[in-house]
């Protein structure tokens, strides 16, 4: 078995019944990695998640514990920080699953569920195990194990597959991992009711019922997740109700069992006609969910993605996640790689995550989730080097203030036995890779010009003229959207501070400039060059360091399989680099018709 | 039952028992449509499918007999020149049906298969019979059921589902209609040999076997339809042997028989780099096989599509079927309207074949075959007017001589009881709807610029950076690829009338001006417009002539459920149109910057 970042860490017990409670766990994982060494756990109900180490004592509470064993264990093994105190910033820490129960994975590059094969249950308790332990060694507590898209017969997950259900929660019971379910909006209807308005009170007292059966079988689920009115998922705007009567309609269905209710924020316009230029899709969330703040009952968490459009290489961040006062959110973050190179090309969250709370105070939120990245290949992550991401999620989780170089150098200790030039090699070009992708793909924030459907490789116009609302618009004289205040009015969804920011193209960040500005060819950048020079250099330079990637990675010491898994990718990503830089290239070129400065290829 | 357009004909009887043979059925057909009056049948086996009518009396083959009593009926109800003698131009008249076991049919917009469903055999014999009488009314004599893309478990119709084959073949044979099967190349290797080498002495006796297997079950079997080292499918070149050794291999074994083997010649390089220009697509075919002219048994016919692309709204005919001297071939036209409007869209495909005949001299070809466009739906062919494009591929295969106004005008009489006005309007309006989709569509012989994939609505680049070698390679100065002499050479393969007629940009047909030339939009047409105006012309008017389409369908008095059908995909031809238009409008604007003289609206 592939242990990932848990390498130096002993396979877990084939019998597993002794192991009932993370506090067992933590006691296990102690005795095994210290044996000659006793520690003492000393619970403390009051402390939750959080724990205190002092001496060979560690203080929390009965998942604290566990957290505290796994901290400790870290910092042995990987020269980890060690707190004397700690406890998590965020009390939901969540990984989304989006997979399907005929065992399909929805934008999942990691081969087929863990969870589901053929429309049932199917998963081996042990690689089960094995995730939940690396889930909680990074202190990740929740676990959603079904899409959001949520297809036949996974409605059945608060029916007749209830016990196989409740199975799976013992199963991850003893991480303190809790599962979350999604659920369809409108699944009244499939039992009978000809409606699932909010405002029935049918339809109120079937989830009442609902969650009522599901508690009975498992007392300690995190809640329900729901898509609703988005890319045609059913929701509340079928029967003119607000997404907070919608949502609330669910969380008093739970609150008697102290579940939450987690709604997400993406709805949009998925049927845009392209030549309507009054719409701006990423407008859409903060249009329908801002003037709502206030209305959510207590237990409803807005689950909001980063940035305003969907898991773009860089997006501003949402200014819905900015706005909302008396709502509590949770950051959606996305580990599976689908616009970013699905886990062929090599792509480290963490840089992009640090950016994201520099415009996000950490304050804002009071929950945080991510798409989960994993499936049944045998390393879990279809590319070794992308379960850095599940890891550096889960410490970021518990502490948004971990900086990138943390998360990496510390992966790299726990997964591989290198000297430290090795690690300090391998730790610069993770470190790297996002600006590496991000330079070979579309330029500047304009985000897109991907692929349709696929979302690997480049197509420059696959989505102009469709109804996805992801236009570029490029012309021969000028690219991009004007977002601002004489534009589409994007930028007036900001704070001041970030409005001005973004408002004039001149203080607007280099990285971000297509995406808030239409922009002529000619347009100078700050260091001089002019915009389509900025936009040839980038893929220039992005494909070479792609190249560059691949020969760095040949001369580390990876052990088999991981070694050929590795190079066989960063090959694979090497030639994606090349076909983008000259995809994007020649599509510039033959707009703008302005040669290279330094003469390098264009095709024509 | 929707009877199509032997709507005047009384249905089949229920009890077929007393219908063996053409024959019989030719006495049947006569004797329901005029009981008082007494025909004469006269056999004359020397006639094959020819026939001779004189006063009462019908003379011919076996088939010729059937042949003319359907012209006979064709003449008395719908007033179609009645021939004292006929015979087809060729032996072979050939559906070809893109039918997978599974049900699905591959391009096909009229349903699921009539033939298979879950992967067996699965039809209702009534409506196969009254398919079978379509055919034969036209005098189609031989169809393919399976689909030339062999998918599992198609290839056992060669073996475990020979039995419901053969009794498929049962049902065909009083029609006149022998059964024709598609193969796999790589079949030996199912069956457990190491290789399907042309050579392997095993392989021979391989097919050998087979052949005489089939032939024992179907002794009338047309033969075998290969698709071989085309888009993944296996073939000779695997061997390093030739198309020539390939197709022989199996001629052979289907010799003793009297099967012909029909080896299509789809070969192209599907996995082009779009950088390298020294690859160009159209000139594939001609390239493969007119080496090999000579080489090829004489129970081997070339199957070649009309054009050199893949079945596009217009292209020039095929230099393959101008340049083989010794070797029989087929030509493969596709009624399935996959490029051009999935019978949504009015296609009435007449005329294009006229145009074809007008290149292709009908002595150069032996054999002709169309792609099918019927499938489950309740009228067979989605669209109730595409029935229109079986009818007179019949009457085509029959005598290439005669008119698109022929076809048109009969297939109404025959189907719809009209007052001449709304005949005329009618038949003006199929004979004018492949210039009117051409018009929205892409430009001046162009091609592409379709949605990948799916292939209905406009995606100008969708195919540009892929990997088919379907280029426009526009740019803001010039549009198209230059297959002159002085570029790819692509006009060299034809003979020099033609040659000359393509080679210069001021002798080429406008229509196929951008098939043959790189020009830039300032281009002087022959009327004088510009290139660039022309396009923007072109699309103004055939989104405008799609509306009136709409208009002059709702005022014509079609029968229900007819009328509703096709006043639902008359509006959505309308809306495609209005897309294609805006987005290839647009398209050439941004690159061109060129506004529409005419002021009209072009979206930014």
């Amino acid at each position: 078995m592939n242990m990932n970042w848990l390498s130096k860490f002993a396979p877990l017990p084939e019998d597993f019944s002794g192991i009932q409670t993370p506090a067992d766990l933590a006691r296990w994982e102690l005795s095994n990695w210290l044996p000659e060494h006793s520690f003492t756990l000393e619970p403390d109900p009051s402390m939750g998640d959080g724990f205190r180490i002092s001496g060979s004592t560690i203080t929390g509470g009965e998942t604290g514990l566990l957290y505290g064993a796994y901290a400790l264990l870290r910092h042995m093994q990987a020269g980890a920080p060690l707190p004397s105190e700690s406890c998590p910033r965020y009390p939901l820490r969540m990984i989304d699953c989006w997979d399907n129960m005929d065992g399909s994975v929805e934008r999942g590059y990691a081969g087929r569920s863990l969870f589901f094969e053929g429309n049932c249950f199917a998963y081996h308790p042990d690689r089960l195990r094995h995730l939940a332990r690396l889930m909680a060694s990074v202190g990740l507590n929740v676990l959603c194990i079904s899409n959001v898209n949520v297809h036949e017969p996974a409605q059945g997950l608060l029916d007749e597959f209830l016990p196989d259900l409740s199975a799976l929660a013992d199963l991850f019971r003893p991480f303190g991992i809790r599962l979350m379910v999604s659920v369809d909006f409108s699944m009244p209807i499939r039992d009978g009711f000809s409606s699932a308005d909010p405002r029935d009170a049918g339809v109120q007292a079937w989830w009442q019922a609902a969650a009522a059966r599901v508690y009975r079988e498992i007392p300690d689920l995190a809640g329900f997740l729901v898509k609703a009115d988005s890319e045609g998922r059913p929701g509340p705007f079928t029967y003119g109700r607000t997404h907070a009567e919608g949502a609330n309609l669910l969380a008093r269905a739970l609150r008697p069992f102290g579940g939450v209710l987690v709604w997400r924020c993406f709805v949009y316009n998925c049927r845009q006609d392209w030549r309507d230029h009054t719409i701006d899709r990423p407008m859409a969330a903060y249009d329908t969910y801002q003037p709502l703040d206030g209305q959510f009952d207590e237990n409803v968490i807005l689950q909001i993605k980063n940035g305003p459009f969907d898991f773009q290489v860089r997006e501003p961040v949402s200014p819905l996640l900015l706005s909302m006062q008396k709502t509590r959110m949770a950051l959606e973050l996305q580990l599976a790689q689908e616009y970013t190179g699905q886990q062929i090309d090599l792509y480290t969250m963490a840089p992009m995550w640090r950016e994201i709370f520099q415009d996000l105070p950490p304050e804002r939120i009071q929950a945080i989730a991510a798409v989960s990245n994993f499936g049944r290949d045998e390393n879990y992550f279809g590319h070794p080097l992308a379960a850095v991401n599940l890891f550096g999620f889960g410490l970021l989780a518990w502490n948004p203030e971990i900086t990138p170089e943390e998360i990496v150098s510390q992966w790299i200790l726990l997964t591989y036995d290198f000297l430290p030039e090795d690690q300090e090699t391998l730790g610069r070009w993770m470190l790297a890779s996002r600006r590496i992708y991000e330079k070979y793909t579309s330029p500047l924030g304009l985000g897109w010009m991907i692929t349709p459907h696929t979302h690997y490789g480049p197509n420059p116009s696959g989505y102009e003229y469709d109804l996805w609302g992801t236009y570029h618009r490029a012309s021969r004289d000028a690219v991009g959207i004007n977002r601002t205040s004489a534009g589409t009015g994007y930028t007036c969804q900001y704070p001041p501070a970030l409005r001005q920011r973004y408002e004039d193209a001149s203080a607007c960040p280099d990285l971000l400039l297509l995406f808030f500005h239409r922009l002529p060819y000619g347009f100078r950048m700050k260091d001089g060059r002019s915009l389509i020079q900025r936009i040839y250099d980038d893929h220039f330079e992005g494909a070479e360091q792609a190249a560059r990637l691949l020969e760095a990675l040949k001369g580390l010491p990876f052990p088999e399989p991981d070694r050929q898994v590795i190079l066989d990718r960063a090959v694979r990503q090497k030639e994606n680099a090349e076909n983008w830089r000259d995809v994007i290239n020649t599509f510039f070129h033959r707009l703008s018709g302005v040669p290279d400065a330094l003469e390098r290829k264009i095709f024509d």
